[in-house]
């Protein structure tokens, strides 16, 4: 039954209280998001001064609080510890929800799966971190347009997991539900492989001489960058998902050794026929379809831009004219590449522009006299 | 004989004609970054819409030279193309040094080597680049603090090898010389194989569903930035410089081999003796070690920073006064993790700088009262 009092002013909902166990990176960093949106924080870590610093840091406070006064519980403790501190937090907090920030999920839903309240835990995966670790990495904006995967399960209370969607977008979080085994599948490719990849990469150069790491580009730097995080979490992280990762490294063997087979072929020593660079092109360009497979920033969908295609005009002057026409379009180009005729002696340049973009800049380019091609 | 004329006004050695052959991303950036300079460039390309392209953004003119004018000439095209337009600029510009900026070089000296005017012609190669191509890409600052290498022969004029060497000094690049072999061997260890395992990443996305990607973080998009190159300029690369990068890959293959029988003995599914995760924490830690190897920023050698120790006080106000005193000591600090005692409850603040700082920052915090570890 609604009453007129409840009209333009919604009921505010109170902020729930959070008790954070575990103030590494991933705990800090929450605590600051929460406490920056005004809920009250406690942080409780085996290591006192993890909690210390974190509350100088502004995570919250390390006093304990009532356990009947817990709204939610957040468990960021290492991997092989998150199963047991949920279920010592179901004992603890009559309560609370219960979730943990675990980058594997299935295992831990399994140990917790006995425990007579498991109706109130679920878990949950932000989707960020950086190579470094520890409270004073913590930034309060880590999670911001990230992805925060939820993953309720058979037993657990809808109230629950609304609760920890709730915890998400206080950090800024996006939030996306799966089931437990579909995301430790989903990280095994999109996460815990491209990390196998980047420490094989880094690994590889500590067989390499310091003459030769002179050459050393930005682009080397970028592949290695995520192997130099902490081992001892990767260890636990990989090994909690081991059976996924097995499936994800045991194709890319094979890619690699279809890869060396490529090479092979293309080799500047056979002549002829017998050269054949076709498969080796295939693999390069198999990666760069995959690069753009990768949703863009903040997590929108990849765009496909549309291109506008211009006739470079043969006189010098004119070619200034039409890089400032473009400029002064008022559209945001996305790329711009030069386009040849195969048969003409002429050339192109090709606008990359949002979809929705280009039919008003082939317009105003057309009207100020510009060859737009159809 | 020196004459008191030349006393405190050294004779200023008059800027070199250059012709730029090839106006794609490394020829163009090469144009503009002489013409800011003050030299005068010419540019070409059979494309000749890349020409004034290039031209129209301020990397020299599009107008030919008179022959015997130029001094030296870059010959920035495809890789398959290199040797023969090396070939014929020695041929058509009599005077000029000639050089090369490809990525392999054993093979286009091979080429060159039976020329009468060899002695005229030293490879080099700038270790600059993006992911885009063409000369709208191109930057008068891509190669500053850049490695370029020069690679003079047997057979070649010292006077050209110095010309080349002003050149990548005239683009703000660090010079290194080394031998052709040696060069090829080391762009396969430090650049080719990582471009593979970046491209085997990304292509391995192309398996991988849409839903899955979403949860795709900064790191993936790290380690398959440079995937996204043109597939076609990488097939001739790499198959001019297959025997090094196979050597590598082979290595990778086994390497890629010992860390799925790592992960297949860390499994959860495994218990008590039989789970052994030591060999797979050996190959993360590897991976940590081999970015710790990769030169610093510009260049400069990988800094290894020294800690400064400090006890955390057990009271909460005097850890703030803490981080106050260390931002007050003026001291850069890269690093900061927090240690603990495993005997005792205390924590300790490890703050890394580098190493001529260090016994300042101890001095400083001790005079204010903390308790600096020795």
């Amino acid at each position: 039954m609604s009453t007129g009092l409840s009209a333009g002013t919604p009921a505010v909902e109170p902020v729930p209280r959070v008790m954070v166990i575990g103030v590494g990176l991933i705990g800090a960093s929450i605590g600051s998001a929460l406490t920056q949106r005004g809920w009250p924080v406690h942080l409780r870590d085996t290591r006192s001064s993890h909690a210390r610093v974190a509350e100088t840091l502004g995570a919250g406070t390390a006093a304990p609080p009532l356990p009947e006064a817990v709204d939610m519980v957040v468990v960021a403790v290492p991997p092989v510890a998150l199963a047991g501190v949920v279920r010592q937090a179901l004992d603890t907090y009559p309560r609370a929800t219960v979730t943990d920030v675990g980058s594997v999920k299935a295992g831990v839903l399994a140990e917790v799966w006995g425990h007579r309240e498991v109706h109130r835990y679920v878990g949950s995966h932000p989707m960020a971190g950086t190579q470094h670790s520890g409270p004073t990495a913590a930034r309060p904006d880590l999670f911001a347009d990230r992805t925060w995967v939820i993953t309720p399960h058979r037993r657990s209370d809808p109230a629950s997991t609304e609760a920890v969607t709730r915890l998400a977008l206080a950090c800024d979080a996006r939030t996306l539900t799966m089931d437990v085994d579909d995301h430790d599948a989903a990280v095994a490719r999109v996460s815990h492989l491209p990390h196998l990849m980047s420490v094989l990469t880094a690994g590889h150069l500590t067989t390499v001489g310091e003459r030769d790491l002179a050459l050393a580009g930005p682009g080397l730097r970028d592949v290695t960058r995520i192997a130099g995080s902490d081992p001892g979490l990767w260890v636990q992280i990989l090994s909690a998902n081991s059976t996924a990762v097995l499936a994800e490294l045991r194709q890319v063997r094979d890619e690699l050794s279809g890869l060396i087979g490529a090479i092979e072929d293309s080799g500047p020593e056979l002549v002829g026929d017998d050269r054949d660079t076709l498969a080796l092109r295939e693999t390069l360009a198999r990666g760069q379809a995959g690069t753009r497979r990768i949703p863009g920033k903040h997590g929108a969908p990849a765009i496909t831009y549309e291109q506008v295609v211009i006739e470079i005009p043969d006189a010098p002057g004119a070619l200034a004219g039409l890089f400032a026409d473009v400029g002064q379009a008022g559209v945001n180009v996305e790329d711009v590449a030069i386009e040849h005729d195969q048969n003409r002696q002429v050339g192109y340049l090709a606008l990359s522009v949002e979809p929705e973009a280009a039919a008003g800049l082939a317009e105003v380019m057309t009207a100020k006299g510009w060859n737009v091609q159809p």
